[in-house]
């Protein structure tokens, strides 16, 4: 069995028992109930996720930085050039990246992986990991031809089983999907438009900072691709293949992986999106384990967050990826568990629960 | 002078030349500008607040709850029971409440301040401190007669500037505004209407789990309270003494020490938001040392922050108040800061600025 199909076969719904136990458990706890919101749902899941009630604190958190580039830069889809993506590598090498100060601030390690950079990564001094997987040097111009074949789509996603497990082999309890490749919100439109069936306009947005006549540009070149390449949204190897990018393969990989070994992954903006309805495809029962961070400013971000079903903690109309929307999150999710197992009762406190509704 | 008109005298405008290069600061940052969102804002106004650039990251924090009751209870606008402020004032005694849990994940210290219980706090081991500034032990009720007398009210905004004073002076250099206060939401939503001029069903809520047919109950007592009093919108102090609450007059009063001191005040969600307007009254200039954690699900919150001007960084949906979306929102705070702070600069770092707009 290959290790895809392996990672999959391990992926089990969540307890059904943990979730009846932790919904009890939040109608008892002092405050009004579903006063909290999302964080009683989060607090839930994490309950299922873990098969235990309370959930353990999900903690070490490490966010997982996927590079690549992308082909079809070479039409400028991205007002920065092509060797930012390893430029701002070597940034995440040397902590001083919005990603970096985020993860500091929340207590969560960063590591970053090659998966498809196409030009030289500058040497740097080096806080955060650089993990060299490449698979290939970028992809190919989607708008022309297939971006990767079906295999090197394959082994892009057991980069990211690879490297989620050994990250949970090293302690990590919590998984944060991160990424970085100049044009990546081009192939996420494509992708998030194959997975949803919306139209190529409905997906295409200013990435990092295009002006209007460019975003039409680019929405004419995702419509280019999903005429040429008439992706199925029900297999998620062809599509990622055809018109996805190295590392939303990768991204995907993580998710499955996360899921496999009964840990959550926080899936960031629309770049994530994007991998997680690769995951999707591949395994429906894998976004069980996700938490969705941030639904991004993008404007295929909230038509993907609906297709998975996931409902975002944060709406700051972030647009920078990295993990950023992701790692902004986290302490929230981590709040949730520390609620739902550090709360008084009504009872252990002497507060009348007069208010809480009987059946 | 009075304390509340002395502590006005010394609140000033922001800082232009912070401003302004916090705002050049930010376009220099290794990322797309404006990529952060409203992040960006929050380091900017954060410069402003403290005159350099960049700002001292806001800690440590201090999470005021001021509790007190509200004779308007009597209508039962709430399914809990009076007793359960003086409740839960000793489960926050005792550290089991949710703003416990939540402060020490966010590393924020908590302090209880009596404005105006009406019963007994019942007798507990101390984490938090409660302070007894109790200015009457509980309001009258608003819907029949004014909820105090105009003296009770300017002791009530007294006393949060003097616990203000007294945290800053301790150290705190970050405020969060938090109650606890069985019928709040009612006298919340009558100073809604009051300052935005909308309508007695447009700000009346569920608060913490009314039925709908309760709901509608609640909306008349507003009504009728708006009718007898005609609060002026432009009179901050006759308006809270008529319609509001102690715990409102005491949060106004510490936004005005905040801003008087030059500290950023977190404003949580919809009870908050109604002592800022009573602040916005006295002083409209003390809304720019206000930063707002969270939207509340109660319908006031929107129209609330709209006229305040602020722009929530959570929208949760959470309806439980103590300051719970306040401290939820601090991390995020925090990070903006650390973000203009410590982000490397392109050329520092090494990466192109293509994509930054020249002007």
């Amino acid at each position: 069995m290959s290790l895809i199909d392996e990672t999959i076969a391990r992926i089990r719904p969540l307890d059904a028992e943990a979730i009846a136990a932790a919904t009890a458990r939040q109608l008892d706890l002092t405050k009004p109930p579903g006063s909290l919101g999302p964080l009683e749902d989060v607090s839930i899941q994490l309950c299922g996720i873990a098969g235990t009630c309370p959930a353990p604190v999900p903690e070490p958190a490490t966010v997982v930085v996927f590079a690549a580039d992308h082909g079809v830069q070479k039409h400028a889809v991205s007002p920065w050039p092509q060797e930012v993506t390893a430029q701002m590598v070597a940034n995440f090498l040397a902590g001083g990246a919005v990603i970096n100060v985020l993860s500091r601030h929340a207590g969560a390690r960063v590591e970053v992986v090659d998966v498809g950079i196409a030009t030289p990564v500058p040497p740097v001094p080096s806080e955060a990991t650089l993990l060299t997987r490449t698979v290939r040097p970028g992809t190919a111009d989607l708008s022309s031809e297939p971006a990767m074949t079906l295999e090197e789509a394959r082994r892009a996603v057991e980069v990211g089983i690879e490297v989620a497990q050994e990250a949970i082999a090293g302690g990590a309890r919590c998984l944060l999907m991160g990424d970085m490749g100049i044009g990546n919100t081009t192939a996420s439109a494509a992708l998030i438009a194959a997975f949803t069936g919306a139209g190529a306009d409905e997906v295409t947005g200013r990435g990092s900072g295009l002006a209007p006549e460019a975003v039409r540009r680019k929405a004419a070149l995702v419509a280019q691709a999903l005429d040429l390449h008439r992706p199925s949204a029900s297999d998620g190897l062809a599509t990622v293949a055809a018109i996805g990018g190295l590392e939303h393969a990768a991204m995907a990989g993580m998710l499955l992986a996360g899921a496999a070994a009964g840990i959550p992954v926080i899936v960031d903006g629309v770049i994530a999106d994007a991998g997680a309805l690769v995951a999707q495809a591949l395994c429906p029962e894998s976004i069980s384990y996700a938490i969705a961070g941030h639904r991004s400013a993008e404007p295929a971000a909230a038509l993907a967050l609906e297709r998975l079903g996931l409902r975002p903690l944060l709406s700051l109309d972030l647009c920078l990826g990295e993990g950023s929307g992701a790692v902004l999150a986290l302490p929230i999710v981590q709040a949730a568990a520390k609620v739902l197992a550090e709360v008084a009762t009504f009872s252990s406190a002497g507060v009348s629960d007069a208010g809480v509704p009987k059946d």
